[in-house]
């Protein structure tokens, strides 16, 4: 049975081959080759490679499908060729050592103190983006809520109550066309809540476009119009991919986009430099949304750093701080509170009183189980939306589809909402410290309003908070019941469609109705003693345990979740909740966010090597032959193997001279594609081999103002003249790449890659001669399964 | 001038030369070689090197320092060679990858669930050492509080209170000297808090004896006696040490101190599965001490790893939520509220309630203020230990005059008390809701107690809640003022004495002293606005400010002060506050525990190379010529290799031959100290150079049973007929050893011997020869001082 590869949404269409990202390392020929057989050990489990087009759109037509109804698109069995990886070590080439030696001591102090800056910025522009986008949100919903509200009052005694049902349906699904419209159509990597992205972007692999202005616009205006549509979903999830743009952007002091450069912060033009503020970036978006600045610099160092380094984490700390408090500053002048920073976040779970929040030690074990609940709940989550997302991307790849399917979901949890409302006749009066803004009578009696309504009638967020703290018997145990069980499905159908938004907030919001749920079946078992009294708790660790079983976040998630409520009494059990229920998943499912990247093929490196891979050294891990290129090498070979589709090789091994029967050389260097183009692009040529004459002498700088966007091959013009002179690379390659013998075994291979974050790592055999090159895709290829030991298959998916 | 480099304290005595730990690298000739001038760049400064006497015992004679009376110890410029490196890199011999290749999957699903059984005991007994100090030392000095009390009552009203100095002085004296005797006479590295300590262990310098048992056992009784004693110390600091300890022991399986081995965990013998232990251990420490699982984790990272691991982090934070969780439920049964969980470390800072921890935009710049006066403080406090600790390290080296000097501390101590209580007359009305549990009433009318001796008369952890919470006028400003100045000079003194005792409870006393004392003022210059009402506020501030400008933590500090308030409110001002004491404070000194690692001459590796260290290679940093073996090599040489005490190497490349004319051969492996000395001890020797003879095999287990206390080469004997045999170091080496060529910048070579925390790199040419090695030492020799780049002086302290 062969593999069908598909396409995925991520970076699927509005591909731009002048990128030069995204290009294939290894033709379809070169992929057979990574699957050889392992006949020795026999604990390899092989998956036959099927043959897979490089040009798949056709494959992707509806009727080619059709016609092969028994394959299904395994894709978490492949590791797309497409994803390139960024270079986290610096190419200390002679340019780069000059440049550092003629630096001065004060020159490295302004270095780190425009750092400084720069990570301030990214925190105050993020949380800036946080307060528009909360500020937009409220008033959007608060418009459509009221519109249908009065239309609901308005229909409620006079009857025809379904004329209010597709107002409300209208105009989500209005709001959502626009979200999705813009995201399909114009940056189809801003859909979802953008974390998976990014987890990738810190591992090192390059996703394209994800940290581009355009994907900031699209997001921004795509978060908007889906919370402000009342679909299930959150704001929080894509306030850290918009934090990592910000991050992108300032730290490079240019818009490539807007074709505006500052001419400042040039020093930063390179992945090393960018990868710690995308970091920061990150850390700002989480301290921005959940008001949890040291959960933001947890998370950043959770999901992305491997080398944990102390000016780093303070430099995140610090951007987490500025745009928590400039988020809290601006939206306490918007509230007319001006100076209260108490509401640090865009979702606050409100404060918890610290009499109503001990627990007592035999409450443990129910957290425990409300744990393994979440778990469970939280795997059934990641499977449906397996399948679901295994189904989009064979049957809903086209843009028009996909804006469909957005404005679809929009209509049916309207319908449902409005279903649920509808039927529910728990009524509930209508306090004198009532938190609901759109209380709906509906049917009550007056002075009493619809709880149901609460739950559904409003921005999830206030769900959750009303969740959480309402007071006993503000609902009844069948409303939350089947409240839990709609919104469950919703929230599950939702997250994947074409629209930015996150799965933070549905997830607590579920966990939050069926923790509440438990705790009033507790109390009733109980007879409700008082320690039962407030199931607002059972609310708080039901949301954790809901959200920890769908994306399998333990310590960043905790300390979000403590910062969140304001009050770290609760930190022990959130804790043994969020483990629990990881392990009780981990059972089952990998988590959300690493069903996506394995579902788009994402060649991401785990923190070690499996287990049992030590059987595999070096020399079976490495693509071989290596193309290297001499010391001194002629243009004309240069620009063949550049323009070379079959052999699209980003880093190039130098040796002394490629002698005549193609015995590998000695190793004297590493130069990478990038570089390269920019040579050829400066015509760094000399006449003959070996001439005196200087060749013109670039500056780091021309490097740097073709970073990140190098220009592909084919736009550069070589006459055949050119062709035939000479390129000198010992100034420009990196004269001290890093080595491994060809026995080396893959962990150790392994740690030295991922600790160091590299692209290329030379092989060399005993006498330094150069034997092979192992890169990303040669490390994430090997996972450890359910039978072992088991091999990735290459594709160009 | 000559600088004289003196002994310290840490390990001074009680050397035991037998246990290979402490063997010196590099003779005092090599040691010159080191310092050779850099006429070149000019950036250089270069100080001149003194010869260093191998047995400086004369030298530490009072006579003769009295001779040299100018000369001072300027041991923050040298580097001592006693110190040598863990080995965080896994030696990948042929033994080992055998081992690794046998391991089923399940195999290593079992070892990973031990680890988690490890830490789940490492927290377990931590939690419960932690139970252990607190009872005891509040059951002593109860009983000491009491009867000083009550002898202070009694002669109040009849006159002739000197007799109730003189006694309350000789308990505090006799507690101490118990403590101190122990410490100084039987394990001096048990003094101090042992942050400094742990803080090398984690960074990888062995520190000899640092995590033994009988470290623990006098650790724990010092710490008691030390705060029974009343001096102004902390029991917070000392449980890091222990928990460090208590991971050590556990994760080994056996004790070699008791000769017990259970024969479990033997997989977990070897440096870095060590490592990581410790970490948790002292992780767990931290949660115990401050009831901060979080900020614990935080602690280890900040302290400790340079490569964040996922796995590890899970299981760092798994032990330290059951110290948290052990002392917890442990002390609620001592006070008899099983199950109330509320109270999670030895300090609590009591509950801030919700409604005193608001605060407004325009606190912010006071906080900021305040900052900076703890960053002044803390550099002042750290000036003044640092010529302390030079002072002792000159004149007070002797186990009994350190003794006398501890009891002297106590004895003033007590006086500085009693003459601030004496001749304070602050008495306050002693309220319904009193929480001093011994109120003095000295010379205050009936129903009054004194207020003074609310902050001395008590344990200093109840002396900062007081501090804290007690209601606004319970203290006038001159009572706080002179507190303040007293405590500060006292806890100054006490920090180095040779006792168990942390800095961290005094520094948060101080602080929390002027912070109070801020906040009255305030009020008092604002005419009391209802918004400065509260003084506890600024004491919270004020102690964070102090205990920042003394310790430079930021992240962990802010979390620990976070989760110890139990309230995220303060989150944000403490932050600042942290940072702010840190920049200001690093303008003028270093942080205390890194004076104190500085002045033990540690070769302690930064986060990164100083910044301008770009035109340094891996030629001019390594040591070379090296000594090499033959991959089958006679077993005299070996022998008399290992024997030489001036090249007392510990690692060795390996090549396949060493040529006559002494040129490097090829490297082929690395084969460390400890392995050959365990290869000689069994006697793996073959008659003839090419006898196809098999060796007699060892196993990993014969290397693990001999870890970590290698027995030295003088306790093996080798007759004259087996010297002349071979040894075939083929299976025992590490035949993929990390190399870099000689060009490599030194910024890079730190950045790859830092990330994997190696011990030994090995420098090659272009062919795969080897050059020279790279050790700890090579690279912790260059830092940034005031002049550019310096380098520190080599020598046998």
């Amino acid at each position: 049975m062969a593999n069908v590869s598909k396409k995925v949404s991520w970076s699927s269409r509005d591909e731009d081959p002048a990128q030069g990202e995204g290009t294939p390392l290894l033709n379809g020929a070169n992929a057979a080759r990574y699957t050889r057989q392992f006949s020795g050990s026999g604990i390899f489990h092989i998956g036959r490679l099927s043959t897979v087009d490089l040009e798949e759109e056709n494959v992707e037509e509806e009727g080619s499908i059709l016609s092969r109804p028994k394959e299904i698109p395994h894709n978490e069995k492949l590791l797309s060729l497409k994803y390139e990886s960024l270079d986290y070590d610096n190419s200390e080439n002679q340019l780069f050592l000059e440049e550092e030696r003629r630096m001065s001591y004060m020159g490295f102090r302004c270095l780190e103190i425009s750092r400084w800056v720069v990570c301030g910025l990214i925190g105050f522009l993020t949380g800036l983006i946080a307060c528009f986008i909360d500020i937009v949100v409220e008033n959007l919903a608060g418009v459509k809520y009221h519109v249908v509200k009065q239309n609901i009052e308005k229909f409620t005694e006079v009857g025809g109550l379904s004329i209010s049902l597709i107002l409300w349906a209208v105009l989500n699904s209005a709001f959502v066309m626009v979200g999705s419209i813009i995201v399909a159509f114009f940056e189809p990597i801003a859909a979802g809540s953008g974390i998976p992205q990014i987890k990738c972007y810190l591992n090192g692999v390059k996703i394209p476009r994800v940290v581009r202005l355009k994907t900031l616009v699209v997001k921004v205006g795509g978060v908007i119009c889906s919370v402000a549509g009342g679909l299930a979903v959150g704001k929080e999830g894509p306030m850290i991919h918009s934090g990592a743009v910000v991050a992108a952007g300032v730290s490079q002091g240019r818009s490539t986009s807007l074709k505006k450069d500052f001419k400042i912060f040039e020093y930063f033009r390179r992945d090393t430099e960018k990868r710690d503020f995308v970091s920061a970036g990150a850390a700002a978006g989480v301290s921005a949304a959940f008001g949890a600045p040291v959960g933001g610099v947890l998370f950043s160092l959770e999901e992305g750093a491997s080398f944990w380094n102390q000016m780093l984490t303070w430099r995140i700390f610090f951007a987490s701080m500025m745009s928590t408090f400039t988020l809290n500053f601006f939206l306490s002048i918007y509230h007319e509170k001006p100076g209260d920073l108490s509401s640090p976040g865009l979702i606050n779970f409100g404060r918890f009183d610290s009499d109503s929040v001990e627990y007592n030690l035999y409450e443990i074990p129910l957290f425990i189980c409300m744990g393994a609940i979440g778990g469970l709940l939280g795997a059934l989550f990641n499977v449906l939306n397996y399948w679901l997302t295994i189904f989009r991307i064979r049957y809903i790849h086209r843009p028009c589809l996909q804006v469909m399917e957005a404005m679809l979901v929009a209509a049916v949890t309207a319908t449902v909402s409005f279903a649920m409302i509808y039927f529910s006749n728990d009524c509930q009066p209508l306090g004198p410290d009532q938190s609901e803004e759109y209380p709906l009578q509906l049917f009550c009696a007056d002075g009493e309003y619809n709880s149901m309504a609460t739950a559904f009638f409003n921005t999830p967020e206030r769900s959750v908070r009303s969740l959480f703290h309402n007071p006993q018997g503000t609902y009844n145990p069948l409303t939350l019941g089947v409240f839990t069980l709609s919104y469950f499905f919703l929230a599950c159908w939702t997250y994947g469609l074409t629209v930015s938004a996150g799965v933070f907030i549905p997830s607590l919001l579920i966990g939050a109705a069926w923790g509440r749920l438990f705790g009033i079946l507790l109390s009733t078992i109980t007879s409700g003693g008082s320690i039962w009294a407030d199931p607002g708790k059972y609310a708080l660790i039901g949301a954790a345990a809901q959200l920890g079983g769908i994306v399998r976040m333990t310590l960043s998630l905790t300390v979000i979740m403590v910062e969140a409520t304001g009050n770290v009494t609760y930190g022990l059990p959130i804790m043994l909740v969020l483990m629990t229920a990881k392990i009780v998943g981990d059972y089952f499912v990998g988590g959300l966010y690493d069903i996506h990247i394995k579902l788009q093929s994402v060649p991401f490196l785990d923190w070690e090597a499996p287990a049992t891979s030590h059987s595999l050294t070096a020399r079976e891990v490495m693509s071989s032959p290596v193309t290297c290129f001499n010391r001194i090498e002629k243009v004309g070979r240069i620009v063949d193997i550049l323009s070379n589709t079959s052999t699209n090789h980003n880093g190039f091994p130098v040796v002394p001279r490629v002698n005549e029967n193609n015995e590998p050389g000695r190793l004297c260097g590493l130069i990478l594609r990038s570089q390269l183009i920019v040579l050829l692009k400066h015509k760094v040529f000399v006449e003959r081999a070996h001439s005196r004459l200087k060749q013109r002498r670039l500056q780091l700088k021309d490097f740097r103002d073709a970073y990140p966007r190098f220009p592909p091959i084919q736009s550069i013009h070589v006459s055949q003249d050119e062709r035939e002179c000479m390129m000198d690379l010992t100034d420009f390659m990196n004269p001290t790449p890093y080595t491994v013998p060809q026995e080396t075994s893959l962990p150790r291979v392994f740690k030295l890659f991922r600790a160091l974050g590299l692209r290329h790592l030379v092989v060399i055999d005993s006498e330094n001669r150069v034997v092979g090159l192992v890169t990303r895709k040669d490390l994430a290829r090997y996972h450890l399964g359910r039978h072992g030991l088991e091999e990735l298959q290459l594709a160009q998916t």
